[in-house]
């Protein structure tokens, strides 16, 4: 139905593309933007291209990066003996928000999903096991406490054993100020079996 | 928190000031624009721009168009002698998906709110009654079934009747499909009001 100029159905369209944004509230983005001061616009269409344009991927870790290697990997404070492997860029901000881990990351950009059809080879595993050094003391390994997240978390367990390198998992269990009544049986049970004499 | 690189989080902070579209949503936004194909990348800035720049208001309905009158204005087979006001330019879109009405639009870009401080001259009036060239036979009002809509049609029914020009409302009622018990009280009110001999 041909009811707005093309320009406009043109980035309605465009907005659509987006995750989870459908006719309805791409239309009402759209109709939003028409009102905007035609500066905005033109800064936003600027930050679209220079956040595509400039940013890369660093070659250390994998993280999204206007240098190589990136501000954490160049960071000369940060300890770059213990590697906390994840599954997307957006978990090492979750991570650095909690100012607990000192150490380096590393982005596998994904997880292993035999079902989805996502094997080894499809996340930056090769370039985890090129980090091991010899000097690496730890490998936390920080993926989704899902079914996928756990079949990474096990098999980067299962491929760094033979270099003599400690892997480690994040801990499940209830979340802090949940509810035991309100806690799935999976949690529960994790939570049972990680246990600690206090 | 300075996790990102300056260009990503600039393309947050762009997407954020979106309607409805907080952090974590413009956070999502962008890095999936991160991992699109670059030429996708540009085609949306693209889009963003030429729609911004390219779109106007019809001068005679105040519709969006990319030429002047717009395509509904200029079209003869339009009946210009009815008249239906509506709010916005996506009521269009909503009147002509139901294809019942054959006349022409004028927008109003607003409606009259004295309690957010917006009076008849904030809003597209003057140039509702400089269409009234003798020629009009009515004026269909089709502002939203809110205070403010109501306020609005009351507005322009009194403007417009010294100019001896039918002014009409769209029915309230119980919609298609609803049912009686969840009706409000208001609707109800408004559907006993506006009964019709059958």
């Amino acid at each position: 139905m041909d009811f707005y100029p093309v320009a406009i159905e043109k980035l309605i369209e465009e907005f659509g593309k987006l995750p989870s944004i459908g006719y309805k509230t791409a239309q009402r983005l759209t109709l939003h933007v028409l009102n905007l001061p035609k500066e905005e616009v033109e800064e936003f269409a600027k930050a679209l291209i220079e956040a595509r344009g400039t940013i890369k991927y660093c070659s250390i870790c994998g993280n999204y990066t206007d240098k190589d290697p990136c501000g954490l990997c160049s960071n000369p404070s940060r300890n770059k003996n213990v590697i906390c492997v994840v599954e997307q860029p957006k978990d090492i901000i979750a991570m650095e928000k909690v100012r607990e881990f000192n150490g380096v990351y590393h982005v596998l950009h994904g997880n292993i999903s035999p079902m989805a059809g996502r094997g080894p080879s499809d996340i930056r595993l090769k370039e985890l096991i090129s980090r091991m050094n010899g000097e690496i003391r730890e490998v936390i390994v920080a993926t989704n406490p899902n079914i996928e997240g756990e079949a990474t978390a096990m098999y980067i367990s299962k491929i760094l054993k033979p270099l003599e390198v400690m892997v480690t998992r994040i801990a499940h269990g209830i979340p802090v100020g949940g509810d035991l009544e309100y806690a799935d049986e999976v949690t529960l049970s994790k939570a049972l079996e990680g246990r600690k004499q206090i």
